[in-house]
């Protein structure tokens, strides 16, 4: 057993003590009232990394929530790692549905309840005790280590593109591991090679000054809820492609080894559509469902509204129509480049009669896709087979997480999601949880990869 | 001049005061704590009508507001008129938009002030006095008259339907004379042909159970929001006809004579445009804009909502899909029929990967038309022509008037409009006004029409 191993063992009860100090920290980000728990929060984080022998540890300016930042930078002629996590939370309503209050995490049955127990507080502790267990037995690092951990991920790091770009020296490196992620199951690891991206836009769609009456006017203007409809009914095929002129182009074929490998990982349709309560699944023709969920940009409303929602009946013949949508894009889509497309699309099909206006949304962030046989990938992949007993499955989020291309961009660097939680675990939910045995796993999964990385 | 004229002329102050007395009870239908002040108008209507030499007067339940019946049957030979007006009104809100309190009616250039003056107190009170005029001055009426003024239509007229199939020997007659209504003009008249009936459906729609996370699911079954577009866009072509099977099978085609008299009444589509404020009328092609109006079924999404829709982005896959449908249906269209085709039509449409059902509202009503060369038709335009010097209009109407397809269904009788109020007067909206000039020239019209109805 390796020395750091030891130290692991050795220290399991002290590090499960500072997890539940680390947990009474309410930091919810999106809260105002709360905004000095999330200093706090940072202000303890930066004192247990330089605890573990982490050096120039400080808390950075963003102009929102803090970053913390540390670093060990004494492996010369290695790779440098740059080690990203988050020690904000989400909030907890409905707080009526936890079985204990959310900040005063308690331990039972092998698992530790408390908000932000697994996203992400568990999993972001993880590399600083693995750091701490080989600086105190070894006196060193394998490779060159950065670590970033920020507060404002919950709500969506609106500041972080700035600071990473203004900050691209400090943060140079040659690979992330997001401590931000999952596994597939207890026993099964997973690799996550792709990630969407996002972008949106609202449409709204103006008629007549004001409502009208539904029986003097109906029939002799463009009503702009029959206009809202005909608009977004163009933009899919009737079995579910996307009818946007472009919208396909510069989307990266699926290879037959992304095919192969989506398909390795275990699936049952039957229990998906039972889960979900539908009678069947919909969408473009071609593909699998995993493969749509994965690797196949997608177009949604999200939300579509206008005139008389109440009950009865109210014969208005509405002014106004809107509409909110997102696409989640796929390599090598471009938000920017989408917008274009959804604007001269809805420009094209706009029916006569009412005045239709686009508006991008804010919500944008480029996909993100990792080759597979990138070297950091294959190390992560070497190391979790080691510690599963089995290969990892390569799996991909239809979700965004905009760090990713956002490192990728800034620093050029690819990131491996090296996270521990499991889906189950009521992430962003009531009786949030993280597993003390993916706690004491991820730390020697932390501590081999770094070996790994200086192969 | 008629010795009934010179009694109208000579009891003209009278007559306004009692119209300020009427409108000072609030008798607001919809409000339950307006209840009594309904009761309190069918009270005074019954009195004042009695009081004019009417005979038989009283007040009938309906199982909700009552209706005022009374008769004056002694024209052997002669037809029978039942003469219908409403004696509750609208609310008042936004009240702070009056300019004097709404229940304290006042006079001014020549107009009188009051929430009802126009809708339909001074309108149903004029066919009271011009009775009383001929009784007082020639000891008998022309022709057999009954009233029936009913005290809920300002709330659908819930009980009426009921109330006239039980009463229809009571109310037997061989025309309706309608003192709900207006005129074209204060120097132009105005015949109505024709009113459109109404039917409507309520569209639900669901997808999963509940909703979903867009990047996790979107693209792998059907978007409850897509699906309602696309239902929603079939109902229509690009240029406006309605494409549900067999929706204009029943329509009574435009005769040449039809469209002249439509085409004669001016209308001056910039102004309309303006009014509106929209850019182009828009509609079924191969009819005018009035025709269109007042003419030509119609099909109006009345409201439509599902999923997010408050500010910023909310990447949601909602579960649910709402839309509100009414139809304006013309002769010889049948609610029923249409609601049936409508089904059909959703039946045929519905997209895959969602439940859809359909409700029918309680929102019905037969389209009503009548002959241009009725009798009483011919009768009421030779009046028009007389008072105003000049031939009425023949106007249509595209909203629903449900009174009069329920007089032809329960009584056999057609239904001639003989009301004085003008578009402009504001009508369910602050500062209703009644002119006096229409609230006496109508009196000399109703005189001269019981006249004209026994030649």
């Amino acid at each position: 057993m390796s020395s750091w191993q030891t130290y692991l063992d050795s220290q399991s009860d002290r590090f499960l003590q500072e997890l539940l100090d680390f947990l009474r920290i309410p930091s919810i980000s999106s809260l105002s009232e709360n905004a000095a728990d999330v200093q706090k929060a940072a202000e303890w984080v930066a004192r247990r990394m330089a605890a573990a022998g982490i050096e120039g540890v400080r808390i950075l300016p963003t102009g929102g929530h803090p970053v913390v930042y540390g670093e060990w930078l004494h492996a010369p002629g290695k790779s440098t790692v740059l080690i990203y996590g988050h020690f904000d939370t989400q909030p907890v309503d409905p707080l009526h549905l936890w079985t204990h209050p959310p900040f005063e995490p308690i331990v039972k049955e092998g698992r530790v309840y408390a908000r932000g127990a697994s996203d992400d507080k568990g999993n972001m502790l993880i590399p600083i005790l693995a750091v701490e267990a080989m600086l105190k037995t070894e006196g060193k690092l394998p490779v060159n280590v950065k670590f970033m951990f920020e507060g404002q991920e919950e709500i969506g790091s609106p500041q972080l593109p700035g600071f990473v770009a203004a900050q691209r020296d400090l943060l140079a490196c040659d690979v992330v591991l997001s401590a931000d992620g999952t596994q597939y199951s207890e026993n099964e690891p997973a690799l996550l090679l792709s990630l969407k991206g996002i972008c949106g836009v609202q449409i709204d769609i103006k008629g007549a000054k004001g409502d009208l009456h539904s029986g003097v006017y109906g029939g002799t203007i463009q009503n702009p809820l029959h206009a809202l409809a005909a608009l977004i009914a163009s933009m899919h095929s009737p079995d579910g492609k996307i009818l946007v002129d472009g919208f396909y182009d510069a989307v990266v074929p699926l290879s037959e080894e992304d095919r192969a490998h989506i398909a390795a990982v275990p699936f049952d349709e039957e229990a998906y559509k039972r889960d979900l309560g539908v009678d069947e699944v919909f969408g473009e023709p071609g593909y699998t469902t995993r493969e749509r969920a994965w690797v196949r940009p997608t177009l949604e409303v999200n939300g579509m509204w206008g005139g008389f929602q109440g009950e009865g009946t109210k014969t208005v013949l509405p002014n106004e129509a809107h509409a909110k949508i997102t696409c989640r894009l796929v390599a090598n889509q471009q938000p920017a480049q989408i917008i274009k497309l959804l604007e001269a699309h809805i420009a094209k099909h706009a029916p006569r009669g009412v005045r239709v206006t686009v508006t991008a949304s804010n919500a944008s962030s480029d996909p993100y896709s990792m080759p597979a046989d990138h070297p950091a990938n294959r190390a992560a992949y070497a190391v979790l087979e080691a510690l599963y007993g089995r290969p990892p499955y390569y799996v991909r989020m239809g979700g965004s997480v905009p760090v990713c291309p956002m490192f990728l961009k800034h620093l050029g660097a690819y990131t491996v999601s090296l996270g521990f939680g499991l889906e189950d675990e009521c992430v962003h939910a009531p009786d949030e949880f993280f597993r003390l045995s993916s706690f004491r796993r991820g730390q020697t999964a932390y501590a081999m990869m770094l070996e790994k990385l200086a192969e």
